[in-house]
């Protein structure tokens, strides 16, 4: 089963990260990172790079496609080259997920249309602009495609998607391994159980910019 | 702020990158990779490589320094560069942290010597004949030393620390951001909680090699 994690400039780390450390864990899983070129590639804060063993060109026909996303999604959605390559690719796919905000190229692409879908929790109404049915919850399955809410939910889709793929034993083991037993010391992860005037400033991006 | 974080060969990705996610949001925050040499570092599975961007004799009195496990931990104990480096960072750091199989490291540079700390769950014992008292839990924090239970765990250490660094609304902000509302599908992620036998199997090896 070949693992395709699909990385663009200014993608943002964790949503690449956390499905990977999961779901590499697969059986039999040969996971690539690819990108429109090989060589490194710089996340959103510009302080880490990962590397593209593969350009898209080279990866054709993966069985499970990742799709992060950030604030370098916003350029991506005029790329037609990765647009391309990824309606090709899900043409093919058994599954085909995403992380934050890329639902948004899922959808661009025009994958995702009047299927139930989620992204960060910013990013919904685009989600809805783009034509797919914006649900606000943190996983969302609708046929092969899987998406999950902002960042961090990319970790909770890749033990779902483990536990469809390899069962719930070897899900349970990833998960032990992984020690994800969540304690977050605060509980402000969503805009429902955060302060208000911080969903706010957020959304206004005057703490931290989401693009 | 400079915060470090150190990568070696065959770390596991998301102890590194769950901390950066969130400590890069600090204000003021510079954040950089660095190891023996500059250039990628493949981590654990082989299938992921991040950017060393500075050499350890590039990076002197980080403010912070982060420190991941993974099974290149074993080869690292007994790396005196690396040990050497950590001990001389530590020396004037404001915060020394470690996620996982890190705290070995820490340990076997002497900085936890009769120190409270953890580590991944099948590490603790090890933790214990390096000369650190391991208790069990998910994040410990004594003193300027902050460790992290396995692999995951070093996103709610990095919340953690956020908040005790600019303090519980910034921190607040910071999973609002990275949506970090965690919904496992599964309940197996300490060993206290996973069934048994999938214990014993990853103690043993049996499943997963942790080395």
């Amino acid at each position: 089963m070949q693992i395709a994690i699909v990385v663009y400039d200014r993608f943002t780390a964790l949503d690449a990260v956390g499905p990977y450390e999961i779901l590499s864990r697969l059986p039999g899983a040969e996971t690539v990172f690819v990108a429109e070129r090989t060589g490194p590639v710089r996340t959103d804060t510009g302080a880490l790079a990962v590397t593209a063993d593969q350009a898209l060109d080279e990866v054709r026909g993966p069985d499970l496609l990742v799709v992060p996303g950030g604030p370098g999604t916003v350029d991506q959605l005029k790329n037609p080259a990765l647009l391309d390559w990824l309606r090709a690719a899900d043409a093919t796919s058994t599954w085909t997920t995403s992380v934050c905000s890329g639902s948004l190229l899922l959808a661009a692409a025009g994958l995702l249309r009047d299927r139930r879908a989620t992204s960060h929790w910013a990013a919904l109404d685009l989600l809805k602009e783009f034509g797919a049915a914006p649900t606000g919850d943190r996983v969302v399955t609708d046929g092969k495609y899987v998406t999950a809410a902002g960042v961090s939910a990319g970790i909770d889709m890749a033990l779902t998607l483990t536990g469809r793929i390899a069962g719930d034993e070897h899900a349970q083991a990833v998960q032990l391994l992984t020690e994800y037993d969540p304690q977050p010391p605060y509980d402000a992860g969503s805009p429902h159980k955060a302060p208000a005037h911080l969903v706010e400033e957020l959304r206004t991006g005057g703490r931290f910019s989401l693009t």
